[in-house]
């Protein structure tokens, strides 16, 4: 099930972990987030993992049953945990961190009350800056995502036929996909984001606002789920953004290509030249140390002047951002944005999505997801960067 | 995009949820989650919806822009909306209701933080007991998403080919439901809880255990997803259990179906025959004021008496129910299990889902989606029952 050299890939982990815990001043982190459950074992499990400031992670399993493994104690439920810590000869947390940004407010008050004596601290941000920083180990999984994913994007145009309507063409995406190792389910942070597998924007609906907080909206095809192809026909003279998420490994890579119906405006094909530059001069300065909101202004000024501002990053919505990290959730750390914080580092993984809302015509632009490496970033998703037919 | 009588519908969610807010001693609920959100509005945006012990409800909306409605304010972050009240005249809350079973810890503190007047309360077992009992509109929808479902699984024999392996399989009829209109996207209650559109079983595989709540586990692709198919090739001897949900609406109905690859045991068939006789004896006392439990403990003395009880809902690991409400999310109330004080009440909609696993062969058994009527319940889903060759 895991790969030979597991258990030192997990040890490296755990000291990364561990490394934070102790600089925030706490004594232990208790997990119960499925992404964080697998990035400390290797596997979702319903359960918790208890990892010291110092001193051997423990497994505290309620379901599967059979898994055997060291450090796993098997549980009903997360009361017991403090009197199988005891038995264990481990000391009582004196500040306890719990992952407050996505556990419920009574999962997390159940699990305060467990530790009566502890006091309770934010864990979240310290596990995601933990996880911004990809082992060789995970970035050999994205890079594995990445293959299969662009794989799959190059035959994207072979599974279209004439006539077809956006959603039609989404579901053959969908499908080439799963054909290719999709896991299908892709994990995002935050509470009110919801994603099928990803989104293919034909025409106008690109313009359609969404809830969500993705780079391009979509109507969707119902009111409970309004984002991605909303089951117009693709039209002559439209183009299609495929944005189809890459599960294929637990982490994630992320890219998207537009393809043309029929003959589209200069304006569109100008517009997704302009996102091409703004991959490129971005190519040329990124590296560890320099400041994501950099990268930001970079592209925000190369949209202004080409005379794109105004369809930047969609047009009767906006979003805020032109890239993201991704790992085993879609949006991970740094976030490309005016006011973010986040400076580039070595091991950082992210997808850069400089993209333009054209009315009338759709989405152009491009994605493609890099991996900050000691001196630039390198392109772990390869494919066709213009903009394709369709026949 | 609403049907024409949608405000009259919103009416009548309006005043249920007013009555368990006044019932409970709160002022209002402040509603933040998806599934809520689609509940109180009829769609999906980014925001929360207001509910007032009496009055008017009203949506903040961040996202998306542009619509148009009554009771609608625009806001950019729900610490605006105290002032909003105001400005309508509404009194502050002293009592508020949050959705304290889905809103993360810190976004519960922070709407906490907007009302430091007011005393919070969980309002999460409320909402989800109103609903629970379906309105006709409510219920019209899941019996369209049972009718696209039933269509599907009627033509889920036709998308095999021979020496396909599971998950082959399971991508064929993802894309089938997806070509009959299903959204994707399945949601569910609970943290823990992941899926993606359902589960194919086939053979050994279904007695993997799974960390996930379902009644059914799988090893899945991937220790990051360990659930549903695992690759293995379809072989001669074992059966295949089709559990694939149907959001085709934006409400879920939920079906299982069991196909046979050549000669299956006398034993797999028997214990097929015997979940179709649970669900005959349960249709003949399910009604009105029928416990939860009781149809639990009548499924489980059937299973006893024919001799199956060891391999009773999984094998290797069991199910502790044998159905669960469905609705806008795939696990709903009523729960049927043992100690389940759920009572059956018109206007519920459930699946019902006796299954068994019989090692070396697979899973067998049956799953409906019912609704309770004045005196009994009603099949909203329809298809050949029996364990269907595949060829």
């Amino acid at each position: 099930m895991y790969a030979e050299n597991f258990s030192n890939e997990i040890e490296i982990r755990k000291n990364k972990i561990q490394s934070v815990i102790r600089r925030s001043g706490a004594d232990a982190f208790l997990i119960n987030d499925n992404v964080n459950l697998f990035y400390t074992s290797g596997r979702v499990f319903s359960g918790y993992t208890y990892i010291p400031a110092e001193g051997e992670m423990i497994y505290f399993v309620r379901r599967p049953v059979g898994l055997l493994k060291e450090n796993l104690i098997y549980i009903r439920k997360p009361e017991q945990i403090p009197e199988e810590l005891k038995r264990l000869g481990i000391v009582m947390p004196n500040v306890l961190l719990l992952e407050n940004d996505s556990l419920t407010y009574n999962e997390s008050i159940r699990l305060s009350n467990i530790f009566p004596e502890a006091k309770i601290e934010n864990g979240t941000p310290l596990i995601r800056e933990v996880r911004t920083i990809k082992t060789p180990y995970e970035i050999n999984l994205i890079r594995e995502s990445a293959a299969h994913h662009s794989s799959m994007y190059r035959k994207a145009p072979a599974v279209y036929k004439q006539g077809m309507s956006d959603i039609e063409f989404s579901i053959e995406l969908e499908r080439l996909a799963r054909l290719h190792g999709s896991l299908g389910l892709v994990r995002i942070f935050g509470d009110s984001m919801e994603i099928y597998m990803g989104s293919v924007l034909a025409g106008e609906n690109a313009d359609e606002p969404s809830p969500y907080d993705f780079a391009l909206g979509g109507a969707g095809l119902d009111p409970s789920l309004p984002i991605s192809s909303n089951g117009s026909i693709m039209r002559p003279g439209n183009t299609v953004m495929v944005d189809i998420g890459g599960n294929f490994t637990g982490y994630m890579s992320d890219m998207s290509r537009v393809f043309s119906l029929g003959e589209i405006p200069e304006k569109a094909k100008e517009a997704h030249n302009v996102s091409l530059k703004i991959q490129s001069e971005i190519e040329k300065i990124a590296k560890p140390g320099i400041p994501a909101s950099d990268i930001y202004d970079l592209a925000f000024e190369i949209a202004k002047k080409s005379g794109f501002e105004a369809n930047f990053m969609g047009h009767r919505q906006k979003a805020g951002f032109i890239g993201h990290g991704v790992g085993i959730e879609l949006n991970e750390a740094p976030v490309f944005a005016p006011r973010s914080k986040d400076i580039l580092a070595e091991g950082m993984v992210f997808a850069l999505e400089p993209k333009f809302v054209i009315p009338q015509v759709g989405a152009v632009g491009i994605e493609n997801t890099f991996v900050v490496t000691a001196d630039g970033i390198k392109k772990l998703t390869q494919c066709e960067e213009d903009i394709l037919p369709l026949n």
